[in-house]
């Protein structure tokens, strides 16, 4: 048995999510009913976590464990043939029994992306927010430093989660401005339930004049949900990278 | 009557070109229906020029006189509202009656993108030319430089164009690559039938070794289109700008 790391890019549009849900078609099972396709055996494969509905990747990443003859390296354009347009398999590698997509994680990188034109972009369509009104980069810029560092970010979690220990650490939260399309990004060694859309609805908050720059310390000292802004929708978050 | 110019974003994907045909659906059609929706008059739109089948455009232009009460630059929104998100009007103002969006076009600007990466992109289906084997990024540089100037670019002209006149002046031909995309960008005073495309299959193959970038001079000179390049598919192409 070989322990095999897939990293797969998905435009989460057409999904109930990353994991396999009742209700709808995920990303996980359409990679899962592929490896069963390929190789023969019904497959387990675990995510470095899951993405909600609408939400992207670039390089989210999975383990699996399979006997299968195919190289690991050529595994991953065995599946893309198996696959629909919309979920790529863009590398494919062996790794040792005890590494785990989720287990071995160090942290992750997201992205938001708010598209700042009144006119909707067709290449646009389902890939970012759309927000008419001007928007204040500057004052952006300016709140994202204070989420830097070590904290309790329970204000940033959306109810309906389970986890007792709010405590993150965010290394880094860049603001950037190219075109019409403002991108968020923000790495961190994990993250709460909607954490990273809450956080891009309080910082849009701050770009629009609805709060300030400055309140950001004291609505994470707060922790309570209803101090910071709005979530905003999936299908402008993408899973960038997980960092191992 | 007023004389309205609209700049339009399309994904060119779902159409059978920019210019209304009896065989399938045309942007111009989509505009013009629009236009009829809002102002209860039937409205012919003259485009900048034509484009074809599955190419996109981040700022085609079209005139049409109306005598719409509508407010010139409210036209723009009032349109959208009534197209679906593939085509989106992203300006409109009122221009001198003698104003033509093809006849007073000084030039245009195109970008050919190519996706250099062998699984493909959820991302970029349909929106750039996915090409597997290892570019030459230089080597293209490096062809892109013989093509700027004043030439008889017939070398570089699809059959089926009645077009007499084949001299075409290049002042810029830029090639850049971000992540795996290598884009082409392209300015000159006019663009003979399927140009754009034939210049990026030849550079793309100084790119990859199967022609040289010293010999595109000759390829030029040559006036012949068997010299050339192949013509990469439309959907790789994108109308950039309209220059007035």
């Amino acid at each position: 048995m070989k322990n095999i790391l897939i990293e797969i890019e998905y435009d989460g549009t057409a999904y109930c999510g990353w994991q396999i849900q009742s209700n709808g078609i995920s990303i996980q099972q359409k990679i899962e009913e592929a490896i069963f396709d390929l190789t023969g055996r019904k497959t387990r494969i675990n995510g470095s976590g899951r993405t909600d509905a609408g939400v992207h990747a670039l390089g989210q990443t999975a383990t699996f464990m399979t006997d299968s003859g195919i190289s690991s390296e050529s595994m991953a354009m065995a599946l893309n043939s198996r696959l629909q347009d919309d979920i790529s398999i863009i590398g494919s590698e062996e790794v040792p029994e005890s590494f785990h997509a989720r287990y071995s994680a160090k942290g992750k990188v997201y992205r938001y992306r708010i598209f700042n034109r009144r006119a909707g972009s067709p290449f646009e369509e389902n890939r970012s927010f759309r927000y008419s009104k001007s928007i204040n980069i500057e004052n952006m810029k300016d709140a994202a430093k204070s989420f830097i560092g070590t904290h309790d970010f329970r204000s940033f979690m959306a109810s309906g989660s389970s986890v007792e220990e709010t405590i993150r650490t965010i290394c880094r939260l860049d603001i950037d401005k190219t075109g019409n399309t403002i991108s968020m990004e923000i790495e961190g060694n994990g993250f709460l339930y909607k954490m990273v859309r809450i956080i891009a609805g309080t910082l849009l908050e701050c770009g629009t004049g609805k709060a300030k720059p400055n309140e950001i310390p004291k609505i994470i000292e707060s922790c309570s949900r209803q101090n910071a802004g709005r979530t905003l929708p999936g299908y402008g978050l993408y899973l960038v990278r997980v960092i191992y």
